[in-house]
């Protein structure tokens, strides 16, 4: 864990395309899907997962047996997460609108759900219950009437249990074990048992990345997500084993993921520093922070806080958080952050679990343009004119002059006919 | 132009790849203007758009010769749609919000606007002034503070003088007369004398549209537009004339370019078709409308409203036009479309140039997942969690027992941590 210097700092990660044989892979599979369906799923399910599937639905009994393998515990802080970010997300919804005036016009946006929304939910080691609730939950809420789901299944067919009850827990009613480019294409261009999506959302490996992109424009897709990370900017209110934990939080999920801490305590970077190396030791996925750490882990060391904000605001980065006096009254100098934590108790698992934020997340910077996934990732809008006679005889020659400015002179025309026809002119 | 049933029609146009020419070129200008900044810009415009430029922003010179070139009435008319189109989106705008609880906690939502946003204005016959208003005054009303604008000149350095008077009008003060890939470029990375954006909006030519493609993800951009396209609904009530205006106003954009009347009424079908043949005959661009409706025009014949609804629906139009008795009765029911026209006063033009909504719509049947240009393209969110001491004491046992279901321990330590120090357990 280095300990450097604000204005030698940068956080730049490889990123080559090193996926062209992933990527001919990938459009292979997609274009086998669009032109065999069914049976093209089926048979890269059978080799991919390895198993033999009839009917890709979900079956009832798996969801019975999953209740039967999660712990009263564990239902019940699903069920509480479930109901804290729907309320957040509740907060997202807006009402379509209009805008009267006096001359008879009504202007207005109506602000539709999407139709149907596929959703896919990575198996395996990354098979995560909340990555369930996080990209269902916003389409939900949105009222996209038809949620889709797909999940890889392992050799015997079988998923996580807590992905299964959370699936269940949401009242999600169509839901299918298939994973990896193949679901992709099953739900971009439809087959003879599943109905093609207006939008793909959800993490996966990278072959799920790649035929997202591939398949991108057929329908929508949510962002790409990269390797996580985590700014906390501290002071010496901090305590020091609150900002490792948190920074460890992060690098537990990837080696590539990154943990930043930035501040202008040389005292606090030496006890974060020393916090780090001790709550390491404890890890059960020790090897993968360790190896986070070494190859993006800074503690970094700033003149002051102004400093330290417009550093953060340079990088941009996914989570950050304000463990510092006062952080509240800093709330408005935070340029770019996906997700900003408040306070010695704002930790980021809160987020990813539990408060009711999405923890689905811009990353690598982008929190420069995006935002996090909420509920306006799952509407369109429609822009309404009901222009009134009045206007167009009050201003059809100010359309007519604009029209023949660009040299479209059917668009003139189009305003001329009604003025000709309804006002006598000619 | 022929006539045909609903459950006969589709509207599918050339899509093929034919792009890797121009591809190879872009990917090269980019690499340029990206390692030699101005130079290559500078020796591109000289090389495309045939002027050798010291500097690249506009002269103030140019914006003054502007004025004295456009007629009062085009100021008039200008001035007036800015109006309109601010009061439009600027019912778009959304507070930040906060949700704070009995726990002591405080969730929300800050919107911001992007800080800095680049703007292409195509050049030549393509230099529209309405397209200058309809990109930047979203960017202004979401609050950008620093909106570039770029437009490319012609052999002798002078641009199109509405184009200079809406960029006045509008207030930009950062204007550069360069454009095709090296203006992307210069945005996209940043030069000497141009600092990079984070978002690129605007029309363009292929290059263009390839160079925004490419560059996507260093920058946010907006959507490719496809080729236009109008679907008027049209029963015996509405004047056949005017459909087959407002059609023609699509048709004259762009051979690629699809204007379709559906409509119940036989008789109205051929009446549109008689006065779409009469209207071609005086249009100054009647070559260039007359290919469109050989290749893309029609006028569907449905069994009833209902299936022209239905087709419409399915088509995803990015104008649709209701000129059906009591058209606001079936707002509730058309499920995707760009932009919505009510009525027979409400013609398309009046919605490319005036009313106030955008007339950047999404193309190509993407209304089924996209919107119109708006102010919330031009901002971003973050999620603001401030969790209560409180709250962490209530419920961090289930945050705890959620991070634990998915094998993540240092996520639960996160929050075990702040349980032991605070509040006594170990």
């Amino acid at each position: 864990m280095q300990v450097v210097k604000a204005e030698d700092f940068s956080l730049k990660r490889e990123e080559a395309d090193v996926y062209e044989m992933e990527r001919t892979t990938v459009k292979e599979i997609l274009a086998n899907v669009q032109s065999e369906g069914d049976a093209a799923v089926r048979s890269y399910t059978a080799r991919f997962d390895g198993v033999e599937l009839d009917d890709f639905r979900i079956p009832e009994a798996l969801y019975q047996e999953a209740y039967s393998q999660v712990t009263e515990e564990f239902l019940e802080a699903l069920r509480a997460a479930i109901a804290n970010i729907r309320r957040y997300h509740e907060a997202q919804k807006r009402p379509s609108w209009m805008l009267p005036d006096e001359e008879g016009s009504v202007l207005g946006q109506i602000i539709r759900p999407l139709k149907r929304v596929g959703v896919y939910v990575p198996g395996g080691r990354a098979a995560y219950p909340s990555s369930v609730l996080m990209n269902v939950i916003p389409a939900q809420v949105a009222g996209v009437p038809q949620i889709v789901l797909v999940t890889p299944p392992d050799r015997e067919g079988n998923l996580n249990p807590g992905v299964l009850v959370a699936i269940k827990e949401l009242g999600i009613t169509e839901a299918y074990r298939i994973g990896g480019a193949q679901a992709v294409g099953a739900l971009a261009y439809g087959t003879e048992t599943i109905g093609a999506v207006d939008k793909i959302v959800g993490p996966g490996n990278i072959y799920v990345a790649l035929a997202k992109q591939a398949v991108f424009g057929q329908v929508a897709i949510d962002m790409i997500a990269g390797p996580s990370e985590i700014l906390v900017i501290a002071d010496d209110s901090a305590d020091p084993d609150y900002v490792a934990a948190d920074m460890l939080s992060q690098a537990e999920h990837d080696p590539m993921a990154a943990a930043i801490c930035v501040t202008p305590s040389a005292d606090l970077a030496g006890l974060v520093a020393k916090s780090l190396a001790e709550q390491l030791e404890k890890l059960p996925r020790r090897e993968i922070a360790e190896e986070s750490l070494r190859n993006y882990g800074s503690i970094v060391v700033t003149k002051n806080l102004d400093e330290a904000i417009a550093l953060s605001n340079r990088l941009a980065p996914e989570h950050l958080e304000l463990m510092i006096e006062d952080a509240n009254s800093y709330l408005g100098r935070i340029e770019n952050a996906g997700a900003i934590f408040l306070g010695r108790y704002s930790s980021e698992p809160v987020g990813d679990y539990f408060a009711g934020p999405n923890h689905v997340l811009p990353t690598s910077g982008t929190a420069r343009f995006s935002s996090p996934l909420n509920v306006d990732d799952f509407v369109k809008k429609s822009s309404v004119i009901q222009y009134g006679k009045q206007a167009l005889f009050n201003h059809g020659d100010k359309i007519i002059t604009l029209a023949e400015s660009e040299g479209l002179q059917a668009h003139a025309n189009a305003i001329r006919i009604r003025l000709e026809k309804e006002g006598g002119r000619n």
